[in-house]
């Protein structure tokens, strides 16, 4: 029993939370690491919310007990940030931790992180240093460092981090887990201590990817209270679309910094992407890479600096001196310098823009390699860079992300890899790194345990196919009402022998009307992928008799496209002998 | 001979576009305003850029001289910013520019501003101070001084100007004219010197709404080296909605600074506006005057000192004393100040969405009061601040504004009232605004010439309307695709007596098809609103063989609507005869 799914069955079976309580508590106190919690939640109050579930056995998450970083308010239970001195006790629980436990989850502790929130690798804390579940001489990753170790564990089925520059990927890489960044503004951030309140999101770690996607949807939502919060559900997870694009670092944009065998696993990843049905696109992540530079090197420090300003400037030794280290950086900024650096990100993310136009999502790997404790305190900033490679320019760029075991590295450790999508994209990350997990065969984290079967998900919608037949074929007149809608040409190809062409009457440009009739030809046809939210606008310009209906197409689908009333084909010139508009025009010169 | 309208009616009857340029010449001469323009361009120059236009009469602005503020580059003409210092002569003009010469417009000269578009009253120039074109004892408003006063004299039809808090509006409050502000990223910023680059856009004077629209429609367009550019198209103006509802500011938001004759004006031109089929509701200010309070007080001026950086810190003395005092306040604000700013913003936004709930838009002055030059000089920045009650918030909100001649003021000035709203909302407000000025019999600007009669415009869209048959009914098994995507019951009709409705064979819940056909009778039907954005999900829902074609209405209507493919109605029964779905179902029970 480890995944949220074993624990739900497990508990409506039995009508009951607590078992599933118990056997968390049990687990913590067997897998007995110190520098886990910052607070552990005492077992019997856990249990009291357990049995204060009774009978509410179809909650989406009855009586399943989670880990809370502790950057993030549960009610009664002191927030601390790892930072001692910080340390306050709120009466509330966080926006997204209400939504949880409204949905039956049940908090049994919060975890220890880098102070902060300040860091790629756990061991920036006074609460000690999270014991990595695979492997004990590894950092455990950070900043969500106890929250990743305890999924990775197998002590509860999930967690949240937060992440801003990596804090939810790299700890999941590093305990071969799920790591789900979700798209900025998606789960509130109301009751989260901000790291980069700009940059900041509360992200899952679950044992599978579906696993993180059930939390994620029961967590996300719209909080009006959360001025960065975005109206923009989550969308659904579906089968992997034939012919996915997805783009993977060309070689001089791979970095590993000197491990073979994250070099070797990420090649076996890529060659085994085309195995789930996607299509490999090379392509440069310098504009990227340039991105993770800016925030490096630039003014976003300030938003450390600003999110403990009273504590910064007034007792800066209560901070552990790498972070202060880091966050004092931000005095080297002047306030036009944070402006001079937003245009500068504007810039490169408006670079960044026309990859997208060629790749649905983008693989990378999580991280370049792993490293061990004693290899990050001696060097603990560089490393930690190098640790953030991949992980650095997705929040800076608005994009989503999510972080799943891909292979088996020559020595043993599990590989992963990001997906990373398009604000809003987060669900066709879902869709193809399930698959991906399920592909490495690796056992869940450290738990040895298989990954469940995964169920088969109905195909995609992604965007709206719409079939043209005259004018708004590429290359004639009304084409541009699909380019200006940001349509995409998909395929040529031509309907079912079920159709009959006619040109209508009528003043204008000549325009063809496809109507279904007994004793029907095949007409060529064009298949565009309109956004969908713009078939509003393009339908508006559709005048009578025209119409979109299901048109029937050789290649099997039936998308919308465009129909011809029958009552206005009465006395139009039956074309259906030329095949199509084309060819018909053609005739015509 | 003012509007663009006369130039370019002027311009194609004769083929050639030169009349129209020495005309612009003529009066700029008669006009004898030393302090209008930085730059007049040698009238011999842009003759040679009329004769280079001949045959070209189909050209959107075939002949019309405009002036640029000169903040923007004109390739060849110097630009600076009304600082001799900073001045360069840039050998490419801006995007924007470039689209309108593309177009057939000719520069005719660049414009004194107040110096680096900082401020609302055109004094802050060392090249003078235009004179207002109504009153020669007012302050020309500013930024965009020379720009809004060359088009309140009837030099030029149009000119360019920016707006970043005002610019764009109060001038043409100023100066009896019509000023566009579009939403942010509309009009690319390429070739502009910035002021606040996160809140800057080009805006647009003319003597007419009309006028300023059809500029903004020509120069409007995505510049992919624009990082802050939109794709974002100007949407189509109409006739006004029935039941649009306005916002304007309940008594207590409203500021006059004193001025009787303003405040009169104002509550006149909201009294009117139920005359032009507007629903008034009042509506609290205070939110918005917080953003407000928060460009003043915060640290966006550092956006300005950016643009400067180079200039202020090594030769400060350059600037115009008033302008160097207000950007050196830029050194108050430290980089955490910045962000601490920009997520009050965040917050302060938040707060004012409610209101959009209630209204499609509202209306303000464009500025309290106007001011003598007198007045300004005595008290700059106060005075100045005051200008800006109603236009400060805009950009930070990315909001787009309009501003137009309203009614006539007791002392027989022009008042000005400012559209407002949401970001893509610009058609909208023009649909309004081009109604305001006409109801207010003003002349246009200075020139004394009526403004001529409006086109009727078609009916708004107002989100897509789609006529549903069967199982999409209010109360039927499929209604909740509608509600659930935001649909909105707007009337229950019947069709035109030209369709034929069936019961469709098959599975599942039983459904109608509706058929155009000869022989036809009235069908009852409902006609739901649904955003446009989501007709693609909507539609996405339709199985073969419904889609959706037009579908002609009793009440003239021609709205998208359920129709079903005429192959499919063989052998289905034919219920015409109950005259809607509601009346069959009853019947079978």
């Amino acid at each position: 029993m480890a995944t949220l799914a074993d624990y739900l069955s497990q508990a409506r079976a039995s009508g009951s939370a607590e078992a599933g309580v118990r056997a968390a508590y049990e687990r913590i106190r067997a897998w007995n690491d110190p520098a886990l919690f910052i607070t552990l939640r005492p077992e019997e109050e856990a249990l009291a919310a357990a049995r204060a579930l009774a009978g509410k056995t179809d909650l989406p998450l009855f009586g399943v007990p989670f880990v809370v970083k502790d950057n993030i308010d549960v009610a009664g239970l002191p927030t601390t940030a790892a930072c001692p001195d910080f340390a306050y006790t709120p009466t509330v629980s966080a926006f997204a931790v209400a939504r949880l436990e409204a949905a039956g989850a049940i908090v049994v502790g919060k975890s220890n992180l880098d102070q902060f929130a300040t860091g790629l690798v756990g061991v920036r804390s006074p609460y000690g240093v999270p014991r990595n579940s695979l492997r004990a001489d590894l950092v455990p990753g950070g900043s969500s460092s106890g929250s990743a170790t305890s999924v990775g564990a197998g002590l509860v089925p999930f967690a949240l981090g937060t992440d801003t520059a990596g804090s939810g990927r790299v700890p999941a890489a590093l305990n071969g887990i799920v790591g789900l960044k979700p798209t900025l503004g998606t789960v509130s951030g109301t009751g989260m201590v901000p790291a980069c309140r700009t940059l900041d999101t509360i992200s899952v770690f679950a044992l599978t990817a579906d696993d993180a996607w059930t939390v994620y949807s029961v967590m996300a939502g719209y909080d009006a209270a959360d001025a960065y919060a975005r109206r923009l559900p989550p969308g659904t997870p579906t089968s992997v679309p034939p012919g996915l694009r997805v783009g993977v670092p060309m070689r001089h944009s791979r970095e590993f910094f000197g491990d073979a065998a994250a070099e070797a696993a990420f090649a076996a990843d890529c060659a085994a992407l085309t195995g789930l049905g996607a299509t490999l696109i090379e392509i440069d992540l310098d504009p990227f890479f340039a991105v993770a530079r800016l925030l490096y090197e630039g003014p976003w420090v300030a938003e450390r600096y600003a999110a403990i300003r009273a504590l910064i400037e007034t007792t800066p030794e209560v901070l552990h001196p790498v972070t202060r280290g880091i966050i004092e950086n931000a005095r080297k900024f002047d306030a036009p310098q944070v402006f001079e650096a937003l245009y500068k990100l504007a810039a490169l993310k408006r670079a960044t823009l026309p990859v997208w136009d060629t790749i649905d999502l983008m693989m990378v790997p999580t991280m370049p390699r792993p490293y061990t404790v004693a290899q990050v305190q001696a060097d603990p900033v560089r490393l930690n860079s190098n640790l953030g490679t991949y992980t650095n320019f997705v929040n800076l760029l608005d994009l989503s992300a999510l972080a799943v075991p891909s292979s088996l590295r020559g020595d043993g450790l599990p590989a992963s890899v990001t997906l990373i999508g398009p604000a809003g994209g987060d669900a066709g990350l879902l869709s193809l790194g399930r698959l991906i997990q399920a592909r490495s065969r690796l056992p869940l984290g450290a738990t040895g345990q298989a990954l469940p079967p995964l169920a088969v998900l109905p195909p995609t919608a992604a965007g709206i196919e719409v079939a043209v037949v005259g004018a708004h074929l590429s290359g004639m007149p009304l084409n541009h009402q699909l380019t200006d809608l940001g349509g995409k040409l998909l395929r040529a190809v031509t309907t079912t022998p079920d159709y009959r062409l006619f040109r209508l009457p009528g003043d204008g440009p000549a325009k063809p009307g496809l109507l279904r009739a007994v004793g029907g030809v095949t007409v060529a046809v064009e298949v565009w992928s309109l956004p969908s939210e713009a078939l509003g606008a393009f339908a508006a310009q559709i005048p009578a008799p025209l119409g979109l209906g299901r048109v029937k197409l050789a290649d099997g689908t039936a998308p919308l496209g465009f129909l011809v009333e029958a009552v206005a084909v009465e006395g139009a010139d039956d074309i259906s002998r030329f095949g199509g508009w084309r060819a018909y025009l053609a005739s015509l010169t």
